[in-house]
Formats: structure tokens, C-alpha cells, sequence
């Protein structure tokens, strides 16, 4: 699996991903998922993939041959952001369609998603996700974060804390946490991890950062992190055991559709 | 969806479960998911269900009518939880080949899995988590919690400070605040919540308590929660971005067999 997460607040965006990848729990090695196509002083453009391997990096390749050939709609030309998530969108529809009818008839899982995220001069941030079926979302001040690969472990800390107002320095504080309550549950999920954070209007990465297995913040953060909660729980007020319950034969039953039912 | 926990410690048993019941978005009720079978003084026994509903009810249908006629192998006659987790199993075998064909025939799911924890006397404490087939996990020292249906929003925190000797007091607090996280990740997973507490050697359900919508505890814990992390993540060391990390061309690219590689 994979997780990575984007993050769209008022002063910036953060981007982050972790680096393993799994074709069963005996093929597990490491490659990079977040990749930076900025242009300094002009745009900043950045991607983390999810899912199929073959599909996403193909889709990479030829993202990075429309810039080496300098056609004319390349991640260097278009626009606005939203032209930018509607090309890598369309090059992932080129790659699917190549391979899906193959993987189809081994039952092989072709699906896999995109988190789009920079500034074009001219433009505010924009966020996007991109689905396997080359339609997209973006982040709104509702919902200013983006999660693609395995989202579970990491959005519970974030559907607590984090608002598009948040600062963007927090905010990325908030992306590792994220990532590390992900790396924690779930084995598949592992580092190196990458992080980004862009402030708005300064067209260039304002931050980069790679934490490797076993990096001393990364643990020194995990520590903390875990202390914190530990003191939380233990300044939590006791459970008030003295309400009524309803015992098993007062419960509502209501008509449902059963054959359909599930709970 | 549904979530049932049971946790395990050196001290006790916690079982703790929602009641939410959705067949579609636009069909939601309140079913309750936890069920007590304790004979206060012999046996405690405490069944908490997840999945398709039809047949979670038929298996409990199936234990209460071998209790009412007071079979030779009912839940309150099996020497120990051995057997009761076999027979729960054999109940739902029995109620899922009968019913299977007709779901099968309309791709209609018919998984369901149960958590039944309790202690009779002679023997320790027991927790085990029933899957569909029928067959079914301990819980360990290692791993002293088992979880049922909509999992992994409840997990990280779980993951992050949970052992097995936990007290029991404070194992209850651990399992509320799991089923909160899960309640606000995922609007399918809903109040009122079922609260169990057992003591080892107690013999009868120490505590139990219904957590409805709203309730004031629950809305104080919540509060209390969200307030402490905030706190943490202030207090939370600021990310040292300098580093050294990998520029995109000189990330390791090692063979994998792309067809089946997912990240």
C-alpha cells in the first residue's frame, strides 16, 4: 500500500507520501511517490501516486517526455492547475486503456489515483485527486485535505485538528503525524517518507524533507507523540457509569430490508 | 457499517460496540450490536455482531431459542468459552448455508463476523473474533484487542497505547475514545454506543453504559480530547527540514513484477 496525503490551507499546501511498495508481503521494496515538477519563480507543480505501479509510473514517463520534447501542452505550458490535472488525467486514460483489457483477464487490479497540488503564477493553490477513471476532485476550505493509497489510519487525527485555516507550518506537522499513525497500523506502509510544504505566492518549494527508517526526529516525534496521548488519557475524566441502558429485549427493532441489511 | 472492539487486559474484559445499521445512505436505523448472555456468578458472556444483519439476528434468534428450551448445549451449559465459540460458529455456519444461494444469486453480501468475549468460572478470561466461515482468532497478550467492522479509524489509537496491562478502567476509556474517532471519520458508524466493563474473577458485568446521542460525558470527552491534541501538536517539536533527501533521479529503482505491483 501506499499513503499519501495532501493538504490545502490558506497559506500553502503541503504534500507527502511514504515510499513502500508491496506486490504481496514477500515483494516489498521502496520507491518514491511524490514528485516535484516545479519551475521555480513560475509554477509549482507537484504529484503523489497510488495504486498500480506499471500504470503510475508509465503515466509518469510520459509526462516527463512532453517536457523533455517541449511540446506544446506540457507541465511546463498549461495554464492554470485545473488544465494541469485535466492532462495528467487524460495521460492516465491513455496508460489504462493500454493495459487494462491485459490485467483484466488475470484479475489483476489496474486501479490507481493521483493527488495533483501547486501554484501557477496568476492562480491561487489548487489541490486535486485524481481517480483511476481520470475524473478528479479538488480541496475546499470544507475539506482542505486529500488522501489517496491507505487513508483510514491517517484521517482520523486530521478530522479532528485541522482546518483550512491552520497554518501551514502546522499543517505539515500534522501530514507527518498522519503518515506515522499510518506507518504504525499498517506494515505495509513505510519510509522513507516525503514532505513538501509550499507557501502561497512564493512559486517555489519552501520545504522539503526525506525521513528515512529510523530518522532521530521521526522517532524523537513519535516519542512525544505518544507521550502526549498517553497524558491525555490519563487526565481523561473518568467514565460516568450511572446513566440508564436499554437492555437487550427494549431495543427498537424497526422494519428493514433484510436481504440488504448491513450493520 | 458497525465497529465492535473487545479488549483483553491482565484485569478484564471490554466490549464496546455502536449501534448504527445502514442498507444504503438512505436507510439507516438503530440496531444494538452487543448482547449479554452472562449467568451473574457462573458465566459472563458478551456477543457483539457486525455484518450483513439478517443473519447476525438468525444466529442470535438460534442461541436464545437453545437457551429458552433449555438444550443440553446452550450458552449458559458449554463448560468454557472454547466451546461457546464453537457453537457460536456452528450457529453461524448453520444460518449462513442456508441463506447464502439466495444472497449469492444477487451479489447480495452475506459476510458477517462476531466478538465474544467473557469468562466462565474455572477458567480465565477469553476474547475471540468469529469470521463469516465460521472459524475464529484469540486474543493474545501481544495483541489484546480484536476489532469488527468498520476497523481502522479506531486502530491508531489503539496501536499507539494499548497493552496488555492496561488497567480495565482505563481500557473502557481507550475503547470510547476509539469508537469516537470512528464515529467522526465515518458518519455509517453512529451512536447510541454499548459500554461493557468486566472484571477478572468478578463473574457478573462490572459496568455497563448506553452513550446516546449528544450525551453530555460523551460530548465532554470529545471536547476534552480534541483540546488535548491540540495541545500536543503545539507542543509538538517543529519539523527540521534539513536533511539530506533524494532527488527524483536518484531514487533506487529495483526489478518487481510489474503487472502485480501496487504501492
Amino acid at each position: 500500500m501506499t499513503y499519501c496525503l495532501g493538504i490545502l490551507t490558506t497559506s500553502g499546501l503541503v504534500m507527502a507520501a511514504d515510499s513502500r511498495t508491496n506486490a504481496g508481503v514477500d515483494y516489498i521494496s521502496t520507491y518514491q511517490k511524490l514528485f516535484d515538477f516545479s519551475v521555480p519563480g513560475e509554477r509549482v507543480i507537484v504529484i503523489c501516486t497510488a495504486g498500480n505501479l506499471s500504470i503510475t509510473q508509465e503515466v509518469l514517463t510520459l509526462i516527463r517526455r512532453d517536457l523533455k520534447g517541449q511540446l506544446e501542452h506540457s507541465l511546463n505550458t498549461l495554464p492554470n492547475m485545473y488544465e494541469v490535472v485535466r492532462y495528467v488525467g487524460s495521460k492516465l486514460r491513455e496508460v489504462s486503456d493500454t493495459h487494462r483489457p491485459w490485467l483484466s483477464k488475470d484479475n489483476i487490479d489496474h486501479q490507481c489515483t493521483f493527488l495533483v497540488g501547486g501554484q501557477i503564477r496568476g492562480e491561487e493553490p489548487f489541490l486535486y485527486l485524481i481517480y483511476s477513471q481520470g475524473n478528479f476532485l479538488q480541496a475546499t476550505p470544507e475539506t482542505p485535505f486529500l488522501q489517496i493509497g491507505e487513508t483510514k489510519y491517517g484521517k482520523p487525527i486530521l478530522d479532528r485538528t485541522l482546518r483550512f485555516d491552520t497554518p501551514v507550518d502546522a499543517a505539515a506537522k500534522y501530514a507527518l503525524l498522519s503518515l506515522d499513525s499510518t506507518m504504525k497500523s499498517n506494515i505495509s506502509v513505510g519510509p522513507p517518507l516525503d514532505l513538501i510544504m509550499y507557501r502561497t505566492n512564493s512559486f517555489e518549494i519552501g520545504h522539503r524533507a526525506e525521513f528515512v527508517l529510523g530518522d532521530p526526529f521521526l522517532v524523537k516525534v513519535r516519542k512525544f507523540w505518544e507521550a502526549s496521548l498517553r497524558r491525555a488519557f490519563e487526565e481523561m475524566p473518568d467514565i460516568e457509569w450511572n446513566r440508564s441502558h436499554s437492555s437487550p429485549s427494549s431495543s427498537l427493532v424497526l422494519p428493514v430490508p433484510d436481504a440488504i441489511a448491513t450493520d
